[in-house]
């Protein structure tokens, strides 16, 4: 059983009728079960989370780009956040790391089917990209759809990886890809002290030489308390146990214990297996082990 | 939502075909999953073990407790294991403590049931008894069928919760019962000192005055290693993660280390939730936040 999340980001985040109609686009499908829908007025935005086997998933995401292609007119779009797209992004996320082939490749065959049947150019980024400068979301999307209607081709990072070098007149392109599961995790200290809490996240984070897989930033919470909050984005290299040590072991070091984490959103039961693995020194502990998924299995 | 696991022990562990009607029993009932069978022919008994909401799980319950009644003759069995019914006994376990009421109520209800439809006695044991003198299923059972055939009655212990005081002709009696989810949990040391097992197992287990819900006891495996085999009858009083930590201290006490630990059979997730609440300091991490759990309620 190969169990995806897919969690495309749509330009529409004031218009819940328009909503409505790509989430239903994803419910009309047998074995895909909608997870969470949250819309943003002011990034004028939603981001639908649906999880799946790989057959049905496909099917979803490509009814919902299908759906928000008919229903969301890039010309008349306006909103904060960058955006390339009527469906900006559709991520496949395995839930288990062995899972990640599944979804490059389940991200590969929506590329193309996209591209042949709603003429909408795709762009394969992250671990789905075929050539390196799509990997970084950020540069393949540049300016948005502005920029994008006017020049594309050109430079790799600009030239679709399936469809031809044209914008959908109204949807605009896609970028379609295949990512870790991203984990928002965040420790708060029990401290006022904010310069320890920035400290501990310059220490921590890849970019400034630390743990890789970890972004990190020192922040003042409402009540005062400082806290280093995190997104690990491969939990398998930096997972929240490991993170926890390194930050226990340098506030200590200040004189300041953690008082508290909090996991935003939502985890893999990946995750808490592999802590049990380790925590437990049980190392043969697996998935299969845990009873609820096991009555998963039975049920998908 | 409320997921409860029935683990019944049928006294047939020698006839496949009578064991499949059995389970086939279960499986005609929609909404309940059927996890497990493992049946043993030394002992003449089976284990089932299948999950689902209480209406669901209480039909397939009684379905199969029917059917046993219907295809074993407990005047022909033999086995090495205490039994005194066909279906011998039917625990009801809830995977989340909070639901254990609705395992009792459950319990109680088809308890009825059995004894006015199918005329067989039944005895309400652990969490599900109505008098302390039931709690103990080896109590009630005392010497199984043989003797209840000839004395049944009498005295507190052996008086039916529901139904008359006479055993179903060929099929006994039965234990129905609503009990917290079992854990078997073993702890490898890194030396072959099996006293030191054994005198960290008879430190840790509650019969000793050690730790609540904790039995202990110290073994030699085939490759020499010492080993602390343990049942935790309640996680949420003595975790593995609780025995962990004891059993590290005091292994390390006598300069030994802990090689690995193992989980035998099932966890419910509710284990490793209340793991990472512990372990990662976040105590407001629910089970509403593992991905799969949501995925499993949108099916249920």
């Amino acid at each position: 059983m190969t169990l995806i999340e897919c969690i495309p980001n749509f330009s529409e985040g004031r218009r819940p009728e328009v909503i409505d109609q790509i989430t239903d686009a994803v419910r009309s499908v047998d074995g895909v079960s909608l997870l969470d829908v949250q819309s943003d007025a002011t990034h004028n935005r939603c981001v639908v989370t649906f999880v799946g086997h790989e057959g049905p998933i496909a099917e979803a995401a490509f009814r919902a780009i299908k759906k928000a292609s008919e229903v969301i007119d890039l010309n008349q779009h306006e909103g904060a956040h960058p955006r390339f797209g009527a469906t900006d992004v559709c991520p496949f996320v395995p839930l288990r790391s062995e899972e990640m082939p599944v979804c490059i490749e389940t991200a590969h065959a929506l590329a193309r089917r996209v591209a042949d049947e709603l003429g909408i150019p795709a762009f394969l980024y992250e671990d789905a990209a075929r050539t390196s400068e799509h990997r970084n979301l950020a540069v393949v999307r540049g300016k948005g759809f502005e920029e994008m209607r006017d020049v594309i081709g050109g430079e790799p990072a600009k030239t679709p990886d399936e469809g031809e070098a044209r914008v959908h007149a109204t949807a605009g392109a896609v970028a379609i890809g295949a990512r870790f599961p991203l984990i928002a995790f965040n420790v708060n200290l029990d401290s006022d002290d904010l310069e320890l809490a920035k400290r501990i996240a310059i220490a921590i984070r890849e970019k400034d030489g630390g743990m890789k897989c970890v972004k990190a930033m020192g922040l003042q919470l409402e009540d005062g308390s400082a806290q280093v909050s995190m997104n690990l984005t491969d939990y398998r290299v930096s997972s929240p146990s490991d993170v926890v040590a390194v930050i226990s072991e340098r506030a200590a070091a200040a004189g300041v214990a953690i008082r508290e984490s909090e996991v935003v959103g939502l985890l893999p039961q990946d995750v808490l297996v592999r802590l049990a693995q380790a925590a437990l020194y049980a190392k043969d502990f697996g998935r299969e082990q845990v009873l609820e998924a096991q009555v998963l299995d039975t049920l998908l």
